[in-house]
């Protein structure tokens, strides 16, 4: 039986209170003196939780392989990741506040250059033009009118845009037009399936009109597109766990893919005070809570050491407040690894800490990736997780007589 | 999705370089003084690379599982092991170099002695017949043809042999001929599906002829076949993980395995001291190393303490000769474990160390088993090691968005 079939058998009401506190990218490697950031950061409130509570560590995927920001999400909200694939289209879309429907077909799109002559890409990404030129192209990308579907164009940033096209006919399943190389032509839309055959020559259709519209452009001329995908028919959150959940998150991607499970995406400021006032106010309204906090991972992705530590001392400094308000069940983890030293998402384990009811404690005393190796929980995959909060809130019955 | 898909999918070329070294049934358990072969033997240069990198334990297949040579390799090159199985005869023929090719069926081959007048098995390994009586033999069951196809006999050692059918017609799915016990008759050769019925029939043929031909012998007037298999499609290590790879290794059984995975084995002496030289030349030719160390193994089966310790000690000795190559991942580890109390290969988990870049260290300053209980890698499968290695030599891109 898939785990999701499980907890759909064996979750049960109730009028307990979970929270997921995830810090984006929250686990490190060792800075100038040996520690990771989490450890280096001094964190005298989630070392008491550590102390009271439980620890492991827990792999996004599995050993070894990086998540991207979707799987990571996936896994923690208890999707198996290679199950359950959102695709760069669907997350570009969500992390610009599109909301996706079940007709939508969405792409990434990068503006180009190409060799005027030869139609051969020169730069992959139009000498990153600025965000306002962004904006114009796709204006005049809007005119742009395809049988039989609509098509929405939006600016992301830089070169970055996304394409929409809606329409009960399309298929998913469609190779990208980007070659990943310069000194060669983009690449023609192609079908991987028989029924997205209609829905590529819509795309290639609407790749020469745009492509014709860019041509007197300057350093833009050409495009691409990447990662066309459809919402993935997932199943919901709330009917799996019988939970009223309601996600509080700054970023739109998160946002996103937290109303695509299903939860109640939450409005509110851009501080991690803004956020916790939110959970205060929604807190009898719900039954769980994510809480995701991004600056974590984009103080990693830049390589700042001392910034991912202060972002993760104010969370510190804010958890009282989290905890005052007496939840069943606190987790305090990430979605995957971004350490300063390699600017990037990673594969390492996360650190773990799980805080509340019926637990059985260890002897860890802080909330580190090192402290964690000796911890209660031992070493666990994300899917594992919402099945440990669930059983701790009380939320699930016995497996068979 | 398979793993070996997924590595396909996420690896990408480099130019980072990983060594496995591997001693053979490395893993082993307390002796006189409470320690290991491991523990106990003499490790300064092991014991600096537990200390800078992270520890662990693996089991070759799941907890409780003794695996053979084969399944314990294929566990340490990424193949899930109870998916891919290689057949006794094609170790047998891998054993003494022998190439087997895609239309080859091989069988490991018993002389034995059974009673002229019932047929009824009194010896099911012939007393043990010299090797030169094994090659006389062999000799005398060359002369058998059978229509369409080739059939070769190499002696092995002792009173085991090899026979190798080569045809297009071949199927394996077929039954051995000993019953394990002696006072029976051996058993029929028997198709288990349908396809290699024919296949049966020509076995049975060439048995009954070559008994034919033993009958005047004593003790050997009689043989059994067993493990009749054809080499899997298994495919290709260099294909999955975009490595240029190769294998040092002594004992020809390692090196036929390693040709079936499609690394390059190299040629070298027959010591330790010979293989790092190998490793030395070829450095520059290739990106990963498998090392194998086959001396551990045997004093483990010879219930040797001291030899088993002496080896592992003369790996340490030459250790630093392998780090000053500067590999970018180096992973000390063992295909099996065969303590010397049990003379025999075991399921014990096997110490895993992993040096090199990235890491997040632990707290374990030895190599052993002991010390590796507390390691930060936890407890793993052998099928998580090549992932691993992978991604901390930078070979993994990130998987979803």
């Amino acid at each position: 039986m898939d785990q999701l079939d499980l907890m759909r058998q064996l979750s049960t009401p109730g009028t307990t209170k979970i929270v997921l506190l995830v810090m984006d990218g929250l686990g490190g490697l060792p800075g100038p003196d040996g520690l990771t950031e989490l450890e280096a950061a001094r964190t005298p409130n989630l070392d008491k939780l550590a102390a009271e509570g439980i620890s492991g560590l827990s792999y996004p995927i599995s050993p070894g392989i990086t998540p991207g920001s979707g799987p990571g999400h996936l896994g923690l909200f208890g999707y198996e990741p290679l199950a359950w694939n959102i695709g760069r289209g669907v997350l570009e879309a969500l992390g610009i506040d599109f909301e996706l429907g079940p007709d939508d077909l969405a792409s990434r799109g990068n503006f180009c250059s190409v060799d005027p002559a030869t139609g051969f890409i020169t730069d992959r990404r139009a000498g990153r033009i600025a965000t306002e030129v962004c904006v114009r192209l796709v204006e005049k990308l809007r005119q742009i009118r395809l049988p039989g579907v609509e098509a929405f164009v939006e600016p992301v940033k830089d070169y970055r845009f996304v394409l929409v096209l809606r329409g009960k006919q399309l298929a998913d399943g469609l190779t990208e037009t980007d070659p990943q190389v310069t000194g060669v032509p983009p690449l023609p839309v192609k079908a991987t399936r028989p029924e997205s055959e209609a829905t590529a020559v819509l795309l290639n259709q609407w790749i020469a009109e745009a492509r014709a519209l860019l041509a007197d452009e300057h350093p833009a001329n050409s495009l691409n597109l990447r990662g066309l995908a459809k919402v993935p028919p997932i199943p919901l959150m709330p009917d799996t766990y019988k939970l009223r959940m309601a996600a509080i998150a700054t970023y739109p991607m998160y946002r996103g893919i937290a109303r695509l499970v299903g939860m109640d995406v939450l409005q509110g400021g851009d501080t991690i005070e803004d956020e916790v006032a939110v959970l205060r106010e929604s807190w009898d309204a719900y039954d769980f809570f994510f809480f995701h906090v991004k600056k974590t991972d984009s103080n990693g992705e830049d390589g700042n050491f001392e910034g991912k530590k202060a972002v993760i001392e104010h969370v510190d400094e804010l958890l009282p407040e989290i905890v005052a308000l007496k939840p069943n069940v606190l987790m305090v983890t990430g979605d995957h690894s971004t350490p300063w030293s390699l600017k990037s998402h990673s594969w390492h384990e996360l650190p773990v800490l799980l805080w509340g009811d019926h637990l059985r404690p260890d002897g860890v005393q802080q909330y580190g990736e090192r402290a964690a190796m000796a911890g209660g929980l031992g070493h666990l995959r994300h899917v594992d997780l919402m099945p440990l909060m669930m059983a701790h809130a009380g939320r699930l019955v016995k497996y068979g007589a």
